[in-house]
């Protein structure tokens, strides 16, 4: 399963990159191609926009004109609603099966408190602001017929900046990635024992570092640990330095909207699905090196814990509903805990990766569908409180890199130039095995029109001189 | 260095544990047998008290009288200072070198406020306690001649509830029990590769689940998880049961006072040591059969994450001092960034560990050193924080599972019965491989007259039925 070699003429090359690679991938656009129209918005919404009135996500901003105090928001087009403002100019009046106390929600730092509303209530304010923004709204004095209220709270995206938008609590990392788990596991033990025995029994995964995760935009810089230099001489000795083979993972997160107290469980077909807020994009970046040393026995440490990017706008799950797709076959028979009642539990998002140069030049170097799971989030969520750990609202979950089956969709450099034996072309006559400090890799997620994540991005600076 | 067997009459019965082991057991007593008496007080404190004048450490309660509303306190004897009511009595009236605007981190839910204050401040605090609960007090009028705020402020121990102490970020648990590594390793591999290759070079650690950490007395319910009821069969085919393997581990904890910003790091001799709050007991319970079966290739996970327990006062570096030690011996020649300028950076505090049966026999099974670690905190702390892993106040650290050399000073059931190839012997004629329900475990750490953790216990309750 894990290609021979990569043709690194494979990879598109362009700069600014733009929405185009499903014109140039055979990815499956199942999504892309039979979904309906977005509703129209009186707000004049770019044709391209992930944020067109069939998304509605939830995110958090600062703006100049509120002083920088964090404040939730939901991206419409090229603008931002600004929800405390909103909220303030009365902009929830005509919602009136909405508690009134309940709007103090908006006026919070994260989404953890709206989170903890419930999946009703989220989809109650998205299809209220779907309303609301519809050029053939039921209260066009809200907003439309309201340039007051409009000045308040709608922003040019452009004058705001992301914030991490939940309070996370934990932060769990799965493995869920089926094609990523096998090429990485055939790199280190050879196809035969790619995969470990428990590996389509149990959604494998390990608890990550809540603190290091960052929103796009955030520069990452590259991490200095121990690495064995030379891994084949006797008596093993480290040395400090820079990481060397510094990686990016191609992700699906997931957060939570539901807890559960300790001893108990979030069960498969009542309650995990439930459980879940919404969605992002993932770039777990990795220290190749770094993790090779110190990952036995215990697993990944410092390898992954100087920094993960989040993408800004949590997509609920309403939103991705028409993009439902079916999880990678497992023929293995699972235990009752994990089995679900139906199959099509993953979504089809098509997830796109470029790497930009320092020189500017932008490659796109993957394109694959998010589908390529053999685990779902709530098979995920089931599995992570079978034993009674306590998950709570504000828990961040990943995926695991996704990988397609082809070359020109790995989820991460270490498949791409097979634990870095080979190179991949970039645009600009540049080569990469791992990435340069200055390299910029930019993650995006597109279900259909009018649906996606925007961007999750992130530059590499030097390591820090200790 | 793993003993071919434990002698199980080398176990002591008794019913009603107290503070007895030390004449018991020969362990190392430099400080109870070197250390000074602690000051005097004017207020009653039992004389093999942990929490006499040279101890003051901190933690939070409820009790009736405050509306169970969360409140940092101070044990003394068999009293508990209250330390938002001491506050509000004007209780910190003389201690003028404390800005006046600070206490307000007494009215919090959490100590994350106080601590983050830094180490001056909680001596500073800590030393002025001292001196108000002095027999030779020079400010009698603040509690001693004041029968109102000790009304008010000064609440009998039985009356009052301790919670979980900070607000916490992140816990990682670490590796360092350099006894139990070896003992878990030969186990597992054999003697002869009983450590793996970087064990000597670098502290490992792993992420834990913040979410499970549960204070003293919390019950702890048995997990369920996949586990593979025959390991020899094949292909592999796990069940989902209750945990059939459930065990304890030892551990000494200890919390944050001090933050990094990504990309920096908190480095050994300069702020390592500054960064620590204090430290707690800890039990890291334990599913050895859901761990053996999910833990490759990424580390434990629902095996660990169903509970952690932890005793509720912080003990603060300040108090400990006395009480230094070396830590194991490591010839390795360590990288600089692990490189300590002194020795004795860990601490000789005898840790014991009491099993109640359901029947209300306890046995003492295991009593060792803290001193056991080959990694320090500090330590720990810069290998964390060397790639630039974000710390916070409030994050929590296990030192992994502490045992001695000998087989009365054990941390843990998977050491003491082989893994479960033989029998401990238990008071009431009772025996036990790993815990049944109803079984209570306390560990306690003395470490000289005054001085101490109190209880860290937790009872099994029987497994929640699917």
């Amino acid at each position: 399963m894990l290609k021979p070699h990569i043709n690194p003429l494979s990879c598109l090359h362009k700069k600014r990159p733009r929405f185009s690679f499903a014109l140039h991938f055979h990815i499956k656009t199942r999504a892309l191609s039979t979904k309906m129209a977005p509703p129209k918005s009186w707000l004049p919404i770019p044709e391209d926009s992930d944020f067109s009135l069939a998304n509605i996500p939830f995110g958090v901003i600062i703006s100049k004109n509120s002083q920088n105090f964090k404040r939730p928001a939901i991206p419409i087009g090229d603008h931002v609603l600004d929800l405390k403002a909103f909220t303030e100019g009365n902009g929830f009046s005509a919602l009136a099966s909405f508690p009134s106390g309940q709007f103090s929600v908006f006026s919070q730092p994260t989404l953890s408190a709206f989170a903890a509303l419930g999946q009703e209530t989220h989809n109650l304010v998205r299809e209220y602001i779907q309303d609301v923004f519809s050029e053939t709204t039921s209260h066009p004095e809200v907003l439309k017929d309201n340039p007051a209220l409009q000045k308040e709270a709608l922003l040019p995206k452009h004058e705001t900046k992301p914030q991490i938008p939940m309070q996370i609590g934990d932060y769990t990392d799965f493995y869920a990635g089926y094609n990523h788990a096998f090429n990485a596991g055939a790199l280190f033990r050879g196809p035969e024992n790619a995969l470990q025995p428990n590996y389509l029994h149990i959604p494998v995964g390990y608890h990550g570092r809540a603190s290091s995760i960052v929103v796009s935009g955030t520069p990452i810089i590259r991490p200095s640990g121990q690495i064995l230099h030379d891994p084949a001489a006797t008596p093993k000795a480290p040395i400090f330095s820079p990481c060397r083979r510094l990686d990016f993972e191609v992700e699906l997160g997931c957060f939570l909207c539901e807890s559960n107290s300790m001893g108990t469980s979030l069960p498969i077909n009542s309650s995990a699905e439930k459980a879940i807020f919404g969605y992002v994009l993932l770039n777990d970046w990795s220290a190749r090196d770094i993790q090779a040393w110190e990952y036995v026995p215990l697993g990944p440490f410092n390898g992954k814990n100087f920094g993960s990017t989040i993408s800004p706008w949590i997509v609920l799950p309403s939103a991705l509903e028409p993009f439902r797709a079916s999880k990678l076959e497992n023929t293995t028979e699972l235990l009752p805990y994990l089995q679900e009642s139906r199959e099509d539990t993953v979504y089809d998002i098509s997830l796109s990766v470029d790497l930009t140069t320092p020189e500017q030049d932008t490659t796109t170097i993957s394109t694959v569908s998010s589908s390529n799971l053999i685990w779902s989030f709530p098979q995920m969520i089931a599995h992570h409180s079978a034993g009674g750990c306590p998950m709570n609202v504000g828990d961040f979950l990943g995926s695991g890199t996704i990988s397609g089956k082809s070359d020109k969709e790995l989820g991460s450099l270490l498949e791409m130039t097979e634990g870095g034996k080979r190179e991949i072309m970039l645009a600009g006559m540049d080569v990469r095995k791992f990435l340069k400090d200055g390299d910029t890799i930019t993650l995006r997620g597109k279900c259909g029109e009018g649906v996606g994540f925007g961007e999750c991005t992130g530059k590499i600076f030097g390591a820090v001189q200790s």
